[in-house]
């Protein structure tokens, strides 16, 4: 039990705990993932830490218990709940991610349908639906091509992202990361991904698309981080 | 308490208040909105009022408590149940189309993925297949591209639906807008209208689509909007 | 009570209207209906009657109680159960089908998405896949534009289907309709059609399709008809 | 009774009765079958025999009771529960895959909509998103077009697969058969085919397509077969 975290954070590790779990249902509610691909991650407020999913676990089967306590480093805390299973295979990305983009609190990445087509062609998605500027507030961007093992995964998102209005990365011939405030806000982004990645495919299946002027996605963006919904809390970036 | 609509009113609103919280079922149901997208207004018979659904709140903890009830220029109903939260960021749009259209009882609003897609093109959709004619009476028209945020999205709505068959507009660059004798009728009309924008985008992707002829389209129209269903109620328009 | 059927029939009546409600699930269950479109039949064994599902009831709402009986020539049975709803407006069809068909227990009718966008091209379904081969024992071929009112739908379906080993008929920018030894066959053709008519629409996408040689389709038909399953019946035709 | 399996394997019939009854709910979770098409066989450990669904029964309706114990030349072994039954109308090749490849523990056929799509071109997957390079190592190849009736399915099973990193085959005209170390993986094995069908298709829809380097796919292949999940095994061959 020495190696257990301090008591001061485990409430906090706890409810973040529980939330990722829970948000893995919204990947298969929302089509985004088949068997046990995807995952999703949200760093520990006031913490170094992260919790992920465990790799290669079926989704029926994700719980609270099983959700993986990481350093930004990416390790396992040792000790921890959870902590005798590998976390997800994409880990190291993910804590990359927090090591160096400090305003993010919740990682996403699933190799949904639209989405890692377009990523297989290396093109990134245009924004001629309002949803899609208000959400991204412009296109969705191409990250690297980048095999998994070390940082290059995590350096192409970061590179991508930094700056970027877009909270999504279609990963070239990969997937789709998303981030967020937290591990909703990161999850809802992923949603929106697959959801504009689907509608602009199948348009520009039926001929040349209109484009949406300049000033009015800038509009678009400003007052969609700024007013909609109960509690508007401004954009990431 | 003062502000709360008199007693009056009051049963009104509490149908039409469960009535458009139950229907957003519809909408997830027939995979219209992801996420919070999407709305549902309902107008209460007999008053000035219409209910809408709040703003960014998730599909599963919509109830007919926190349905908002507004007056025809928009204004949240003070005092009254759900008016501490904000209205749908459409609401506007909502209560322009019931002050400019007095025979409407219903709006719905998705941005539904093939619907949207023809929207991306600024494109009608022909009226190619039968169920179109009969519940469009020809094709499906486009509304300007407007800007979230005056009365231009309302506008375009109007000027597009007044004294045409079709209940439903593709609002460029943006979704779907449809209106009905109540609410249950604009939900069809947004059912609707996703199902003939998928078969007539698909059946294009094959080949070249056989036209309906103009008699047949009038013939479809006219017996389905009279004898149709247990309740023949005619057209809207 | 006098126009009650005889109580000879009302036992058959009964396993029929409880057959054809419980069908209506696989409808929704496989995606080939919205809102209240599509309809199912079946032919009473022994009688002159038939029994169809309501016009425009919502499909959660259907039930053994509300199915509708008819004559042979469409005619509701004055008396019976349910007879004080409107039946099917596509019921004259189902019932030149039972006239001129006697050897059809059920039918089918919907505007299932991939099915009716051949429809809207009038092109038939080319057999490129075994099990359309298996089942169809060939094309799916289309039939005629007609318009609801009078006999020249079903005129349509039984001038396309009499002698063809298809049990399912595009009918030009409307939909399908199938047919079957009773109405669970039929059932069986409608979900088989929309797999097949999306299968072979996304192929066709892809580029050009291998057709499957005239004899290996002959054969593939001759066998499914006569050894799949528990207890084979042989083709309808 | 005295043609029921010794005692000593029963309890491995049993253990396989039950898993390869429960894997038949992925297929229809994953919308990989419709109506009664599709099946799963596994290999019982230790001993000559499989176990395979039966032909022609509703998904609902599978159970362990009515799951079938072969040989592994394919023929019912008599007095065994599920015996009065026929089996899958495809156990002849499965029973050949088992003869000839015996790493193999497990057998799946479908005619998912995508895979079944590429199989109606003879056309192999391209490999162009890493989780097609994880799972498969490279293309997904076609087999031969062979008719039921003898071993012509298995043999082109047995030859497209035996020495190839993939775990899948597009049979000609016809759909997907997929193998694996037991049931479960090549239920996994047809859940990711269909899904990489389905994300190639959409892609290539798109435009042209960005190949994957072969020493990428080789490494990709290599690390998954040996890192992912929580307890890796190893790739088949």
């Amino acid at each position: 039990m020495n190696d257990a975290p301090p008591s001061a954070e485990t409430a906090a590790v706890e409810a973040v705990r529980a939330q990722v779990s829970a948000l893995h249902a919204e990947l298969t509610r929302n089509g985004l993932v088949v068997w046990t691909g995807g995952n999703i991650s949200g760093r520990v407020p006031g913490t170094d830490l992260f919790v992920i999913k465990p790799s290669g676990v079926d989704y029926d089967d994700l719980a609270p218990e099983n959700m993986i306590v990481c350093t930004l480093d990416g390790a396992v805390v040792p000790g921890s709940p959870g902590s005798d299973r590998a976390p997800s295979s994409d880990t190291a990305a993910h804590a990359y991610v927090y090591r160096n983009m400090p305003e993010v609190g919740g990682v996403v990445h699933t190799h949904s349908t639209y989405a890692t087509a377009w990523a297989a062609r290396a093109e990134p998605i245009p924004c001629v639906i309002t949803a899609m500027a208000d959400e991204f507030g412009g296109d969705i961007p191409v990250g690297p091509f980048a095999i998994i093992g070390d940082d290059s995964i995590g350096r192409g998102i970061v590179a991508t992202l930094s700056g970027h209005r877009s909270r999504a990365v279609l990963m070239q011939n990969h997937g789709v990361f998303t981030i967020g405030r937290d591990a909703r806000d990161a999850v809802k982004a992923a949603v929106m991904t697959e959801d504009v990645a689907r509608t602009v495919h199948i348009a520009r299946q039926g001929g040349p698309l209109v484009p949406i002027p300049q000033d009015a996605i800038d509009a678009l963006f400003h007052r969609y981080q700024n007013v909609y919904g109960q509690n508007p809390e401004g954009a990431l970036s």
